[in-house]
């Protein structure tokens, strides 16, 4: 960040706040990497996150409000239901991108020990 | 994000992951915005985050050892301690930059109520 007047840092603060409330915690991010491969039924996400189906659904829930995720039952019986990733999802690519290319960099350093 | 390969989704979801690990959270982000003012005592920092004294402790600890933050005790007396940036927290300024354009963008859009 550049220099910034204090007025301009407690916006800057807000505003990693906001981002932070709708998509911070563990694993919104995680989800959003896995469902950049196409829809996932619920128990795929579960497989490749790694996560509890009960933080799974919760992840989904305030995802959904969200509108970064679209929940779409199949017609299928039983009902399966897919999650995918609505437009607006894409509004945090560059996010995304930052995060991963900073874990990439991140690891290189640690495992160099330096 | 672009098209991936699977292999390559594997490893963008490890980056992420990684990166997560490190300054994931509701707090680091925020912490080190702060910190880019300058060089905070622990006080400061609980008031201008609202953060509670247990959890700050321990968020900086987790950053002192990932080797974000730097702590020294200054020599008053009582001793107290500053709280700083470290060149290499620098190196997270792209995520930061990224989280906040996305907040101000995001803020608008729900006030907009669109």
């Amino acid at each position: 960040m550049d220099n910034h007047s204090i007025e301009q840092c407690k916006k800057a603060k807000l505003a990693i706040q906001d981002t932070l409330d709708v998509v911070g915690g563990k694993w919104k991010f995680v989800l959003i990497s896995i469902m950049q491969d196409g829809p996932k039924g619920f128990n795929e996400l579960i497989r490749e996150a790694g996560i509890s189906p009960k933080i799974l659904s919760k992840e989904l829930q305030e995802m959904e409000l969200n509108g970064l995720v679209f929940r779409e039952e199949q017609k299928t019986k039983p009902i399966t239901v897919h999650y995918s990733l609505t437009p607006y999802s894409r509004t945090l690519d560059k996010v995304l991108n930052a995060l991963e290319e900073w874990g990439t960099t991140h690891r290189k350093k640690v495992i160099s020990g330096k």
